[in-house]
């Protein structure tokens, strides 16, 4: 896993998704500011033993398969250093990772390596062809919980993949449906749906409904993707509240976060945020937000339980941290929701 | 202008509309079932004397400079006459507009003729690499108008010409803003928001309106698209009231339609409407509605007379046709509301 002199930062948040969640392990990750040390030592929270190395030279004995690219570099232009372990890692027959927005099958050095070591890079972000919403996602039988939040990256994915391992836990058959590129990297299947031409963005969140109705017979739990009032995120988000078609939203907020990331806009309160969401939703299908899932990692416990009581006191909604806490007490409280809102067969 | 078996139908929206507002002259249209009728004898709202013929090779000698794809073929496929009549024009070293999704200049035949012949294929829908939202938007200095549907295909676009129109003949430094494929063919200038990668599209929209103000000291009319529940194209909506920052919205809507294009979704009242694009706004920079503009056309004067004051006892609104009675009662209504929202020159 390849993050020079950013592992801890949070733009290594592909890194860190992808240690924390993905059925796949990561034998060692390349920051030569961190070298010699390991995951667990830099990032507790991960409870990884994976080793950090300085180069994938020295990467290399610990038996990788694949390289995955676990930044994405400022100015979205591939540093050298990264071309060069890129190289190193076809030349060494193995799979590239990445969730960059360029992709790396258009680079012709690239392309050109991958094909003489018989090997294959995966943009993560490459997004198929995808027809206009149908409405086909209206008739889908498991139900569809969409994660959504007062924001980008306040932890919408690792809510919903902590959901479905309650539910599956207790005995539902619950898939993950992922819509960005960590998701995808973890999952190995999804759509990044901000790289769909906006026109078809529906169509690809109601595609991977489909899939996903396929692939879990009671319950999908489906990653939402921004913020509906963040100002460049905000498409994305409505594209998967119409086009997959919740019967049921789970609110996502890190309440160490006031304004839109990069903007001069506030956080709406939890009040706002759920009547803008289910507002939106009962033009088309209704919805509603059946709980909050705050994220507190930035805070100590005990403000974490003030802010966990706060929003269960301005809400009236069950409220968890489902990473501090874990996700059975919030599953298990909004399990007889999600039965009453449709079929949950379990 | 080619429209074959098609140009009274809807699908030759953009043949309509590029007849009634661009400042280009159409010198013909090709459609073998109306040959040798003229087009203010099929379609007389369109006020023109244009010659229908039943080729292109007929409609030469009437001195074309471009040949314009008038209607979207059902399919996206390009049917044979269609391609002949492409053929033939490239031949006749005429510049190719089309604004269909597949772009003529992928196709390798078209793109070696215009090659061949010295002239060009302009695929109105492509879209301009464009950066993410900025926020420079929120400085731009001339009021911005946007116009914003109870669905697509209202008549927003008609709105937005009139209403600059209205403004031009009153002294002010107005620019129409185009936003999609027959907006650009009207103007000459644009982006097809639709067609951008989603994380894009507000920014995209964003750079049209700083475009815009350097077009036009005073008055930016923005071309809407979409529906705010319109499943498919909502996103588009959105990205164009976030990313094209509006200081004041017109509402548009048909009377005669009562549910959302192609989707069993229906139309919203006025009420919940103007709440839901106005509560948008509120999340992220305030833009009230000032007007509501309805597309009578398909009703009698009276049914036309009985909706106008529906929605302003409704609404409270001011509120007309701005085809049927014309733009300037209604502009002149708003003019107020313009100057007092921001800094209009006027």
């Amino acid at each position: 896993m390849l993050a020079p002199h950013a592992f801890t930062s949070r733009a290594a948040k592909m890194a860190h998704g992808v240690i924390a969640y993905s059925t796949d392990t990561v034998v060692a990750v390349i920051d030569p500011d961190l070298a010699g040390r390991n995951v667990r030592d830099v990032l507790p929270y991960l409870r990884s033993d994976a080793p950090i190395v300085a180069s994938f030279e020295d990467g290399l004995r610990y038996g990788p398969t694949a390289l995955l690219v676990g930044i994405a570099p400022a100015g979205g232009r591939l540093p050298e250093d990264f071309r060069a372990a890129i190289r190193s890692a076809l030349r060494a027959r193995l799979e590239i990772v990445s969730g960059l927005h360029a992709m790396l099958n258009d680079d012709d050095e690239f392309a050109a390596l991958a094909r003489d070591h018989d090997t294959r890079i995966w943009d993560l972000r490459l997004p198929p062809a995808a027809p206009l919403f149908s409405g086909a996602a209206w008739d889908v039988k498991a139900t569809i919980v969409l994660t959504v939040g007062s924001d980008a990256a306040v932890g919408k994915m690792t809510a919903a993949l902590e959901l479905v391992r309650a539910a599956r836990e207790r005995g539902v058959d619950a898939a993950f449906v992922p819509t960005g590129q960590i998701g995808i990297a973890i999952a190995g299947w999804g759509t990044a749906i901000d790289r769909v031409v906006a026109d078809f963005a529906p169509g690809a969140a109601e595609q991977l409904v489909l899939e996903g109705d396929r692939r879990a017979r009671d319950l999908l739990l489906l990653e939402g993707q921004g913020g509906i009032n963040n100002p460049a995120f905000a498409p994305v988000t409505l594209a998967l509240l119409y086009g997959g078609a919740p019967d049921a939203l789970v609110l996502v907020h890190n309440p160490s976060r006031t304004v839109i990331e990069d903007y001069d806009v506030p956080i709406l309160s939890y009040r706002v945020l759920i009547r803008t969401y289910e507002g939106l939703c009962a033009t088309v299908k209704p919805a509603p937000v059946v709980a909050i899932a705050l994220n507190t990692r930035d805070l100590s416990d005990d403000e974490a339980r003030a802010h966990l009581e706060r929003a269960r006191a301005e809400t009236g909604l069950p409220c968890d941290d489902v990473v501090r806490n874990g996700p059975h007490a919030l599953y298990d409280a909004i399990a007889p929701a999600l039965r009453k809102t449709t079929a949950l067969h379990a």
